[in-house]
């Protein structure tokens, strides 16, 4: 059970955040990472009265979130550049995610797709990205495209949001630790310790 | 100009939480602390579609928060018990509170408001709560309650709240820190080190 789940989204950047730092905080400890990526619109189109935090009609908010995003990127010490679209569609990158968990490539596809937006500004929702992102890792981008793009293949990334769900995530990035949700790239390092650390957990209080 | 702002509203654990560590973490510096009550009420009414994040329809989110306040209160070492009425109102703790802000009693004030909400579980909502707090201060309750409550007072509290907006602020605890907002118990530090620190402020990206 020293598991720990790590939900991301590839359109948000505190995910993205949190994607560049989440191996090396695990890294020295047993914890397995598990890569789970999910799909933040359809559980934001559930939310009554607003979609994404990120394009909520509160200026205020919606400016302080890129600006918020902006310090802790350079606070973290990780490069982020705005993407010319945003927010851009991760729909297909998600879809082909989900088959490099199977396959063991999970990670590194999703630290490529990430740098590609948020990094280069290049465009994710493009099956050309993700055709580039998988041949630059010696993987077959056209067969593993088509079978991503399957319906039965489409199903799944959609029953693992009813996961995700289920197990209280309406966020990302969020952490799944010893059956709890920790949501937000500033909660990584409590996500852990709660995840290694049994003596630290204590029973709701509401 | 080496001041920092520390805007609070009673009813929030997250700046309970904050105002139980601000003091600490500004000792020390060269930083001035500036204790700023406001009212989330009139700007959560603002915005569209929901009011105060606690309140919020989406049950897997609110549950969230408490959850999140009640860890954070562990990990930082902060006792929380979470009022018997949830939230109080703070419209009279933060009348008197900003009078304090003119007479030099506004940070023991305010600490021994949260204390007796998130501690105590008494009703800071109720005069006499306010006039037992003021007289532990030995402060003359009766006369600060009726300053607090004449009409001009109660604008010049309204207008407080449309200076917040104004800067910026759309929730609490919030930190104003060389022109700019941050959010959030979890970012003190960086606003702490955002008021200090010009080497470390950079421009806007977007």
């Amino acid at each position: 059970m020293n598991e720990i789940e790590f939900w991301y989204e590839f359109a948000s950047p505190y995910a993205y955040l949190a994607a560049a730092r989440i191996e090396r905080l695990v890294a020295g400890t047993p914890l397995r990472l598990t890569w789970r990526p999910l799909l933040l619109g359809p559980i934001f189109q559930r939310r009554p009265g607003h979609a994404s935090p990120f394009q909520e009609p509160a200026p205020a908010e919606s400016a302080y979130r890129r600006r918020d995003a902006e310090r802790c990127a350079v606070a973290q010490g990780t490069p982020l550049a705005w993407p010319s679209i945003y927010p851009r569609s991760s729909l297909l990158a998600a879809r082909v995610a989900l088959l490099g968990g199977d396959e063991g490539w999970i990670a590194p596809f999703s630290q490529a797709v990430y740098r590609a937006s948020f990094m280069e500004d290049r465009d994710i929702a493009a099956p050309e990205t993700v055709l580039a992102i998988l041949g630059a890792l010696d993987l077959p981008g056209q067969a593993i495209v088509a079978r991503a793009t399957q319906p039965a293949h489409k199903a799944r990334l959609a029953s693992t949001v009813e996961e995700a769900v289920a197990k209280g995530i309406f966020g990302a990035p969020s952490l799944v630790a010893a059956g709890e949700v920790f949501w937000g790239n500033d909660r990584l390092e409590q996500a852990i310790d709660w995840a290694l650390h049994p003596a630290l957990r204590f029973p709701r209080r509401s």
